[in-house]
């Protein structure tokens, strides 16, 4: 099936566009063939300044094609239908709310709606099925609008390998993450804390590794997802890394699949963003690198740009059956570049309309 | 008990003495109360040449009670009684053989013998009675010296941890190591391949640490060592740190312990070095910090000299029962300081008279 | 005038394809517009082997139009006449000789002939006209090839910036330079010296960076380059950062120009690359960034493809006139990049056909 | 001469003990032969907390006779008469006005008043003479106690070089500074700026630096400080460094004395601190390290417990004369060490009783 195409692009706007997931945002979003961004919001800080006389932290100059717009206040029913949230946990779970009901679509990155049974958590690959559940969020809200999230960072990595073998029963999962600074926002991780140093420690960060792939597995029946049974547990550490989360991961098959088998399902993984040929999709959402030191976050993050999971290192673990090491970018594939993804999925779904 | 007292020094050797735990080893002896550098020994490069005219890598000045020594050739029978080996693994199987077959007693850091059924592989406070392999080994060998060994550096953090839960029936382990680059040696690691990254591969290692805590948790019977039946998974990655070494471990203890009974385990650990005041033996082999986000390699590395291994945050593993950080100096507690420690045992119990 | 265009491509090697820099120039010269890599060449030790089974260690994959090609070993007379040489300059003085006598066109990057008086040190914007040089250099050496040279990474960087001030008569500079670790090769600089740590020494590098701007600068005047009589004193410390070098400039300019002469000396600084709108020429060969913080190696060294040369900070220097920063990135414009750009002069004007 | 002596110990007290100045205070007076901990200010969010619960952010553990001390509220005339001042300067100013006023000596490491006429800035291998400021500031501002400043860290370390070289006449000097991140306190430099990169700007740092070293090398006359002549020219730079300033030093000397000469000034230059034998005083001020490719941070600054500064590099500079490297500890020498030490000069000169 060819790439899927549009006539018309549909106006998008960001929330938080000033911090770090909110530029990249911009950058994913910068000559996207379906969106185009008219809209920027951020905190009174910044409000009613050219964005383009704002700070840019990110590599490269800020697109062209933003830089005139100005900085706008975030008022429920002002502005595009179609909004990507960048916010910051502390102020998204109300202003997302509000948003949805005054008829926003709100596609967030934010962790606070996340869990909700009626909130769509999307990896596109592993569970397009799940935005079933807008309707039912609709009603039962009351609102026109929708909120749908994506997954903690390192949560989609995960997810992702782990989705690849669900055929072969995973249930029990011990990871240890790498993460990178760009993941703590900005100013983030104090360059004190960090320089050859490690932070065996990122609040709140296990929790979310440890449910909500679970939910994002899990089978949705009669209106609600139930949790995929799989046990996962979780050590997540800061390293000096720019982007990129590395993640060494431990898992116990239940069908006791053969190495061949795993890496046969690694390779063949993929899912309605391939098959709907979706503008942002990776060709492969797993790349399984063969060379025995990669993946290696400064050598392959940027591969795929940024949309694949690579996977490498699989070997026997006398633990639980299988270990291997994956790899993500962070602000890309696990934050700005999922919540695109699971808009154009939105939109080729015909619910964006 | 006292600290442990001898009248005269014992002289001592360093083979592989240019090299970082080479330089290690000088700066553990330098001022030692029982044992006084008086031979160098390094490969052909270095030989003939004044210590304090080669280049020394470490922070801080070298000592000055070596400089004026002069590289030697190494001759079995020639230079101390007692050897420590800082020598490279690509040579120390054939030359720490023949030195003990000389009458030598060397006290080696190097991994070649350490699997070896009749050469100790010894952390003191761990398995000091292993030390009683060493009457079967010189007979078996017909040497007159004999070969003792430390293991591996992310090994003996693994091993201490464990040891100390040993009383709870440790019967399963996942470990992931945040290793530090002067592990690696000099030159070791690339700077490229190590700023702003973390390679998901270590040569050999993984191997190390899933065998060698079986042999020194193991026990001895019949003259030989039983290997403790825990079954241990590892994967290790290298990250930008000087020193230390973190390892993320997840365990499973067959009897059920409550946390308390886990941490008092760690504050109450200690073994014959502690009982006996060995001269570097730390006060407590294991410091368990309680704030949230440690230990952390660059600011808990050298305390308690580098001979302690500091762990943190336990807490439940929802898959195999408890998870913990630990971290430990891998050249000082991870490779010259336990040799140095081995051969303080040894002296106490009157092997090295 | 528009950009110059070509019916056929030209078959090109590179020497030392297996390097940091030979890889760049395999990036450099994929799907390049003029020139078709058809022939890598490299030490004995890769020799019949295929490029795609080695290591490649930029980031991003390697170029697939490489792949396939085999190792060649070095024969005069054998392989595209036009070759980059990215060769270690402890072989490369014999070998680029050798080649030129056998006809090849040697585009170099090596350092072992850029002083010599026959052979252009060339930086298109800065110097075409040295390409002069080429015909003598045929003639003295009965060559019926040549040999053409880039300078130092570092020496661009200030070369592009003193040329550009070239008319307010620069008679002497400072500067000093925070050189990344890519400039020195793989392995190159090891870890242990630059974690953390900067080292104040780059062994060559001052001379270089004192002697080759003025070459240059210099006029061609009767066959022979008078060199340019201004003074430079340099201090080069590498630093722990992956690509771009950046440097801290004093200059005394005789003429004594006011600020805004010297930035718009650099903003509207061009010359025959921009002229000729060759493939690779940056539309600005100076950029100057008026943050107060800037040029930063990490955001700004893949600007304009790592072509141009970014300028910032421009003000008084209390002891010689203007102070200002500068930053390039050191295996593009430094290095495969700049070689690339001065076979694209010479393709443009001829000298290839 | 030998060391000063003291029968009885002076309380002091630390404001701003929280930061990371106040803890480097901390760390230096702990053990001190003469001045003993018993009071600490900082600000209002620690205000009656023990400073044993507060973070630590220094390697190794806090000293023991420190952690059961209650943070105070600074109130003129309230503790003790001798006070280290590691305030922030947008506060200093008057606080540690307010104090000398109420009869404290605040030895403060601020930048505030360090420029103010009637105030000694010190350097006591450099200047101290310039204690005689104290009576006249006393008597002008109506104050029983007194203001006595160390300069900003890049300054200290520039300025022992330039007075070891004071004798040879020094007209101009250009300086570029490599500083690492402890220097901006805590949290300081975002990781994400420091990781990978160099930031060419250090807000005010370059002024300091052309400016503090002229007062300190000025001669006292009639009651005022007259400027040495000396025109600096800084350009100061942010390294991924954890502790320790490099600077790259070009000056010219108008008496033109051999590199011998220079190498025999830094190697004899010694002052007040060394002939009365201050505690902390190193015993060579200046420690000249012949290799090649020193002094760099990581290696040395922690020599001579981090009071001296290390030189390296001496070499003709084409452009003013000779050139060199210098290194010092930013949070030791240059900043609550220095403080301290300027403390012991004023206690050996009876200032202080």
């Amino acid at each position: 099936m060819g790439p899927a195409t549009r006539k018309t692009k549909i106006d998008v706007g960001i929330l938080g566009a000033t911090g770090m997931v909110g530029q990249q945002f911009v950058l994913q979003l910068a000559g996207h063939p379906w969106f185009r961004t008219t809209w920027l919001g951020a905190s009174q800080r910044s409000e009613g300044r050219r964005y383009g006389d704002l700070s840019w932290r990110l590599s490269g100059p800020m697109p062209d094609e933003v830089a005139d717009l100005v900085v706008e206040p975030t008022v429920p029913g002002r502005g595009p239908a179609l909004l990507f949230s960048a916010l910051d946990a502390s102020v998204a779970g109300d202003i997302e709310r509000d948003l949805a009901a005054a008829g926003h679509v709100v596609v967030s990155n934010a962790r606070n709606h996340r869990m909700d049974p009626l909130v769509p958590l999307l990896v596109p690959e592993v569970n397009a099925d799940h935005l079933a559940l807008v309707p039912a969020q609709r009603q039962q809200q009351g609102w026109r609008g929708a909120i749908v999230t994506n997954p903690n960072c390192s949560t989609v990595f995960l997810t992702m390998a782990l989705a690849a073998l669900r055929q072969f029963g995973p249930s029990a999962v011990t990871v240890t993450t790498e993460q990178a600074t760009s993941g703590a926002g900005y100013p983030g991780v104090a360059s004190l804390d960090l320089l050859g140093n490690v932070v065996p420690f990122i609040s709140g960060e296990e929790d979310k590794l440890e449910s909500e792939p679970r939910k994002i597995l899990g089978t949705l029946t009669g209106g609600r997802v139930e949790p995929h049974p799989v046990l996962i547990s979780a050590q997540t550490t800061r390293v000096p890394v720019v982007n990129g989360h590395t993640e060494m991961i431990s898992v116990r098959l239940d069908t006791k699949p053969t190495g061949e088998d795993v890496l046969s399902a690694f390779g063949s993984f993929c899912g309605r963003p391939q098959q709907l040929g979706l503008p942002t999709a990776p060709a492969r959402p797993i790349v399984y690198l063969r060379e025995p030191d990669r993946p290696q976050p400064r050598l392959d993050v940027d591969r795929e740009r940024g949309m694949a999971v690579f996977i490498g290192r699989l070997r026997p673990c006398p633990v639980l059956g299988y270990k291997f090491v994956a790899l993500g970018h962070n602000t890309v594939r696990g934050a700005a570049g999922a919540a695109v993804l699971n808009a154009e999925l939105m939109a080729a779904d015909g619910m964006l309309d």
